[in-house]
């Protein structure tokens, strides 16, 4: 299988454009679109995102990852075998958390270069060629690489920001909830809101936070928008708190 | 055939997550996109749209349908077999018309729970399994119900309303067109409009109606935008007039 | 491979309807969308667009193209074989460029009829029929039909207009950068902009145009968004200028 992960938007040719290459070059093997609406240009909330939604696509996936504001730069291409899965993308911080999670991380410098290289469309001309290679043969075109090294190494373990805004309003926090205390509270937009199982335990139009089904902490108001509500957009910080104080 | 018919948008990870399931659950079944964009957390018009877009699609489809804002509350999960084809989702009415007019429906209580259940996102764990293994055995994993005490059941034949904008404008009614006389006239937003062949047979900017190419009677404005020329809406009501007096 | 060249919009039923009717008339052969936010209802820009896109494509494949607003009008259903690909849809231009570009055009006027045709979806009816039986047999069911005669004939090889902005905000004119010397500057919007490599190439917030990744002349901005920065939508003229003067 292979994943797509972008901030291509919803409309617009170029997943089209990927997507002809990977049918041209691995011929039968399934693409899903995961996601095409990442914050654009920002690969750190993305990152947290990715770490959050790869655990659970199957063994050998691998995900084409393309928020890459600095294509056409110096900034390298990467690939990443990680929990037995694979990531390719640019090294900026993207592949960083997932990488980091797995505890087994193998990096790779892609050192393949396609006939003829855009200047700024590498997820079709590099990336997607690249993607097809290794989901046939799980070898990866490149020569390994210290993680260590790569963009986002020094990012924290968990985000205290919003990450994304979902189509109904939903705001998914970097907090893995997994991480938070059952009586820890999420401050965001100004409001303490404390954690609900789901949407129908909430009365109607009032803000909660909940983990979320990939995990994630996530501010949500019943029958209603979230970043409306509490003025919440992608970036927006978030602060946990404790009973016992601030956490 | 599995085809997805939600509310989940255009853009967000949701529907990339059920199609990761089919894909290792039903390997080889083609999954086609109906729609992502049906009424946020509104089943009755998208319970209209599913009865006028299901005929046209081949035998044994199973749709996966997800417009479910009660999830995780005590709502139910069904399946339903009517007219050659198969419908999983949420039991909110959703499935009811469409079930009612094919005459022959059966209906099942889903009772198979998977080793994970989400709070928030049936459409994923429950859901997409249930279409994936109707989709390969035909067999639901489920006890038969009484299909008259499900929700909708007492809803009408017909909806006289707006159930949907179509992205150009256009706003479907949830009125089978097949159920109105030759010279019926569609009043919505205060115009009484009279039934055209098609766009062409109206003036640039004329405001009529028309039956569509599923069957509904639908308002429309020719090279422009009837949502925004008549002031429709989702649940916008309209009604019917014929020659010899309202219908 | 069948390719999906439309103004559906990126939300809504359409497409989805077209891939049932592909599912079922051409199984196993996979389908790619390369556009589905055309321009609505503006064949032109749309011609240049297929026409810079479709080179990429590989042998063999066949792009279903829907721009259509004279659907249930006199305008005629046509099929093009050009460069070793194949192109059906309205005879309204759509595929006139890419049909004069490839040299060695052969035009069909598709003379079958579905039992069913709706006055307003021959995408669905008729459309993806057809282009479902070229996929599986390279022969298409209609006649010879003197291109010179069709729609767009007459339009030019290159347009000085923008055809297309991009999710991103960038702005593609109907221009080949091929066509344009290398010290030649664009004008849009009131600026005249120089040709650069790529975005990374450009201050932050410096608009240029540059060669985009289908041979396109764009009008960009690092960092931001060409439409609004220079306030550019589709249709808007754009001019060439040389350092020897106008061009």
């Amino acid at each position: 299988m292979i994943v797509l992960f972008t901030d291509f938007g919803p409309a617009g040719p170029y997943t089209g454009q990927m997507k002809a290459v990977l049918a041209r070059e691995a011929p039968g093997i399934p693409v899903v679109d995961l996601a095409d609406d990442l914050p654009a240009c920002d690969p750190e909330p993305a990152a947290y995102l990715l770490a959050a939604f790869a655990p659970a696509f199957p063994p050998g996936a691998v995900f084409v990852c393309v928020v890459d504001p600095g294509v056409g730069s110096e900034r390298a291409p990467v690939a990443v075998s990680a929990g037995g899965r694979w990531y390719v993308g640019p090294d900026n911080g993207l592949l960083a958390i997932v990488a980091r999670r797995a505890g087994d991380a193998r990096w790779f410098a892609i050192t393949w270069r396609p006939p003829i290289l855009s200047a700024s469309f590498h997820g079709r001309d590099l990336f997607a060629p690249v993607a097809a290679q290794v989901a046939r043969s799980e070898e990866v075109p490149g020569t390994p690489l210290d993680g260590a090294r790569a963009v986002g190494a020094d990012w924290p373990d968990d985000r205290a920001a919003i990450v994304y805004i979902d189509p109904y309003g939903n705001a998914m926090t970097g907090i893995r909830a997994a991480r938070l205390a059952e009586d820890a509270a999420v401050v965001a937009g100004g409001r303490r809101l404390r954690r609900l199982r789901t949407f129908s335990d909430a009365a109607p139009g009032a803000a909660f936070w909940y983990e979320n089904a990939n995990g994630l902490a996530e501010v949500a108001v019943n029958q209603g928008r979230a970043d409306r509500a509490l003025g919440l957009g992608v970036g927006t910080p978030v602060r946990i708190e404790t009973a016992g104080g601030a956490g």
